[in-house]
Order: C-alpha cells, then sequence, then structure tokens
C-alpha cells in the first residue's frame, strides 16, 4: 500500500465511511485500478489540500453532482460526506436550492430528492 | 399566498394539474421554498408573459428537457403539460425526435421512451 | 445530386439562405460528408415532417442550442433561421428567457447576448 | 426497403444483434421513423465509413456514452457491440476508465458500473 | 421598484458592483426583464437566504460555473464576486482545482484560465 | 521529480511535445499543482497503461472532447497528439464526425472547425 493510498483512505475514512467498501467490491473484478485512482488522485491529492477544509470541499462536491445531474449514487454519498464531515442538513439542503439559478429547477429538484430519501432513512427530516 | 404565488399557481393548474401536489409532496419537510421559487419564478413570471403561448412553451421545454437528458420525471410532467395545453401526441414526437439533430440519436430515444410510457397510460398509442 | 439532398436544400434555402455557403465552404477540405449529412438528415428528413411547422422548429431550436450552451456559431445561424421563417425577434427572445428556467441564467443571458449582435446587425433593436 | 436502410441493417446485425428488434418494438407505435433514421443514418452512413474500424467507432461510442452519462441503456447496448466487432472486455474498460480524465470520476464508475452488469451476464468477469 | 428587486440589488451591489451595470446595459433593448428576474430571482432569494454565507455561496457558483464550462463571462463575473465577499484568491483556485475530478482536467484547466486573467488583472498574481 | 512525473512527461513529449511548456507556463503561477495532477493521473497512469494504445487512446480523447464541446483549446491539443502518435488526419476527422450520432451536428461542426485550423496550419489540407 502506498503512502498516497493510505493518505487518501485516512481522507476517505473520514468522508464515506459507509460506502467505501462498496466501492471496492463493485470495482474489484473489473476495474480495481480505477478506486485506487478514486483514493490516490482525488482523496490522497485534492482532498487533503489546504486552503479549502473538508466541509466546505464536501458541499461544493455536493453541489457539482447537482447541477451535472448525471451521478445520483455519487451525489447521495456525497451527500452522506458532506454530513459526516459537518455539514447540516440545511446547508445541504441550500448548496443544493442554489443550483437552480445556475443548472435549472429540475436539477435542484432531483438533488433534493435525491438528499431527502438519505435524510428520511438517517432521520433527519424535517430539515428546519 | 403573494400574488405572485396565486398567478404561477393559476398556470400549473392548467399544466400540471395532476402532478402539482405530487411536487409539493416532495418538496414539503426538506425544501419548501423550491417549491414556492418554482411557482413564483417559471410559472408566474416566465410561462405567464406575452409573446409565446402556453402551448409553444411547453414544447420548447419538453424539447430542452430530452436534449439535456438529466431529468426523466420532468420530462414526463412536461410531455403531460404539453398534451394539457393543447399539443398532440404528434407534435410532443416531432418535438423530441428533432432533437437527435442537437444531442443525439440516445437523447431523443431516451426522450420517446418517457413519452411512450405516458402515452401508454393515457391511451394515446400508437401516434398517428 | 440525390432527392434527399435537393429537398434538404429547399429547405435551407429557406431557413439559412444567409449562412449556407458558409457551412459548405468551411466543410469542403475536410469532411464534405458532413455538410451533406446536415443537409440530408435534419433538413432533408426532420424540418420537413408533418405535425411541427418551420416557425415552431426553429424556435425549438434555438431553444435548444441556447440550453446546451455550446454551439454559439450555430445558436446565432437559427436565431436567424428563426427570424427567416416567421418567429419575430420578441419570440425568439422569449424562448431563450424561458432557459433561465431549465438550463441556468448563465446560459439564457449567453443566448440573449448572441441574439443581441445578430438583431442589432439586422436593426432590430430594441426589441419591444 | 431502401438500400440506405439495408446498408444499416446489415451493420446493426453486426453489432447489435441481440437488442436490435428490441429498439424497433419501442419505437414502432409511437415514432418509428426514428428507428428508421438510426438505421438510415449513423448505421448507414456513419458506421459504413472508410477511415476506421468498426472496432475502433464502437470503442469510440462507448467512450462517449460514459462521458456524457446521459445514455445508461444505450451504453449497455453499444458495449454490447463494443465486444460484437472484436473488443475485449479490457479494452472496453480501458476505455471508460480513461474518461475519470476528462469528464470526472463519477462518470467513469458509472460506465464501469454498467459494463459490469453486462459482463457478469455474458460470463466475462473478471476481467483480467 | 420593488422591495424584491431592491433587495436583491443590494446583494449585487457587494458581489457584483464592477459588473453590475455591464448586465443591465447588455440586456436593456432586447430583454430587461431578465436582468430584473437576475436581481429577484436568485439575488434577492437565494443569495439572501440563511444556511449559507456568501462567501461560500460565491464559492459554489465559481465550482459550478468551471464544471459546466459553458459560461466564461460569468464565471469570471462569479470569480471576481467570490473575492469581494472574502475567499482568498487561493480558495478560488482549490475550488477549481477540485473540479478536476468531477468534471475532468480541461474544465479545471479552463477555469484557471479565466481566473489567471482575472487575478492579472487585479495584480493577485502569484497566488501562494 | 517522481517517478511518477516523469513516467507522465515521457507520454507528453511523445503526445504533445508542441504544446506541453505552454500548459505549465499557463499554470505557473496560480495552480501548479494543476499541472502536476495532469502528469501524474492521466499521462502516467491512465495514458501508459495496457490494454490500449496511445493511437486509439488519443483517437478516444479527440471524440469526447469534440461531443462535450466545452474545451476547444483541449481538443485542439487532443487532435494535435492524436496526430503526433499515428493517427491520420482522415481517422481524426471520422471520429469527429461520428459524434453527430450522440452530440448531435453542432458539436461535430465545431469539432471539424478546430481540426481544420490545425491542420490547415501543419499544411494537412485537403483531407483526402
Amino acid at each position: 500500500m502506498s503512502d498516497r493510498f493510505e493518505k487518501g483512505m485516512n481522507i476517505l475514512k473520514i468522508t464515506n465511511k459507509e460506502t467505501i467498501e462498496e466501492m471496492f467490491d463493485e470495482l474489484e473484478d473489473i476495474a480495481p485500478d480505477l478506486g485506487r485512482f478514486v483514493v490516490e488522485f482525488p482523496y490522497s491529492e485534492i482532498y487533503t489540500r489546504d486552503g479549502l477544509d473538508l466541509k466546505t470541499r464536501e458541499l461544493i462536491t455536493v453541489a457539482v453532482l447537482t447541477a451535472l445531474g448525471t451521478a445520483s449514487t455519487q451525489l447521495e454519498h456525497h451527500i452522506n460526506a458532506a454530513l459526516n464531515v459537518g455539514n447540516s442538513p440545511k446547508e445541504v439542503v441550500e448548496a443544493i436550492i442554489q443550483m437552480s439559478a445556475y443548472a435549472g429547477f429540475p436539477a435542484a429538484i432531483n438533488g433534493i430528492t435525491i438528499a431527502k430519501s438519505l435524510f428520511k432513512e438517517k432521520g433527519l427530516l424535517p430539515v428546519k
């Protein structure tokens, strides 16, 4: 296990502790290196950088995946990660609502639907 | 209830009478203001404007959501709305087919699949 | 010259008479078949179809290219085409403004900027 | 049946023999011409062109649909087609992984998930 | 002037004081209502909401416009706004770099190029 | 200089020898690590992988950047890279034309326009 891998895993254990094994299992018998890249590049080299804390970084990712609208599973995982690193449900909701102005209302509504499903499961509704 | 809200609701009762409560229910305990924004901005301020009638506006929305390919639920709702304001099933189909030239064949085929599911439910098949 | 090519050219002479030669010149020494495909597929097979008239089809295309935001030259050509087949400047503007709700404000503003440049050149400002 | 249709069907029988009837059935009572366009334009006029063989063309399509992230059914069909025309499972996986650099990790992971589902069904796992 | 307009203008005077007149001038003789909508909806109703401060909201917008890659003028304006509300050049750069993982390297590099042009003009280079 | 950096630079000297310094210069005083990431991740870890050769990988990248339509500078660089690793101008053109079926005609035409500008500069027109 390389230092870079270990450094990325240390972040993932904070941000995505519930879903990290799921990703490795999914990729194991088809593209295990893609899982390694996820650990070694974004988590090891980006999420560890100075300048923005994990709380802000995960909120940005929630906003961007909402706007792109093409990665609902990953959006759910990053909403969970955003909560894990200190964002309140309300902060997550605000970041998603804001996307209505930059990617349209359907993108924002779909982001909220994904957040709601996770919040419900975690007993976080209603959001105040 | 503000005038803007009421004005938007008057449009939604014409365009989306079957699905409007569904959207409010979905957003109620997580982001009720997003529902209010949908009513007060696009429906109250855009769909009510002079220059294009509701029939043309809803057809445009069907085309755009087909091309973007990221909002299947909303595309179904807007196909329904397009029918509600006077578009024929054939006009809806034509707007979707046209997207093959601007967003590719997969986008157009996926739009047709969504239209077909709704048309089937409403007894509108086959489209002549 | 095939029948399909001739049929498409008959549409292009109506919709894009100012820019059609430009496209052929651009493609001539690198991908002339792509120009032929544009004539033979969208213009010959889609824009000629029953169910939607050219005026509505070109307005839809203006909306979609505004929403996608990746084809400014083609958006300008289709705004011109939309005018050529009977849309008023106001109808074009309305279709673009509507995109703010489905693709965000930057997309709509960029569409208006492209329309404005063309309208200015054609002496169509201000739009009432 | 036109020559163009027949020419396109000859390619589809090679690339998509398992799914071609499914597409025609889907479109039959709503937009049969869209099915005809798929045969007559991309399959008859593009996939038959000199300059790139079917193996490379299908691999490119797999990469592009992975990057766009809006057409999971068609991505699965084109992964199948890519295998049918001589790409190895590993080549398909490599094209998808490469998309992480141009469309982000979620797009690449979603592409792999679709490939995995098909490879599993076809007994092609693990990919070496 | 409505209360909503005034409320939005109060935000814009903080975030975009250098470019706000430019937007109104651009839209004035073609789509003045679109300018009003920008003030009355995102700035009056979203940027004023509790839950996220302006500093975080503008950073999110910088990230999203970088990822979408279709609005370079607005990205430059929002980078400027992000600085105006307290983000350091380094925070802006970090938000843009992070997009390489979700929208690919070209999107991130293009975002940096736009930031660099603005930072140069404002004497903010090199970024430490 | 890490082994990973060196490994990536060895690829870039083959694929992008004309433009690599330009990218480093652009990023130097604002986001030098982003340049390092480009070398260490896609070029060192993806383009060096078994399973697809550089010729195929660069052609795929040309196709994808054409389809996305948001990275014209990088598309030009990758067209150049595609030629540098053995693709003929015709192969590049074919990959771009194919995108008309998956991302629409405007995307394909814009890709051709970028290719044409580079081919002209390099004396590669007309393409046979």
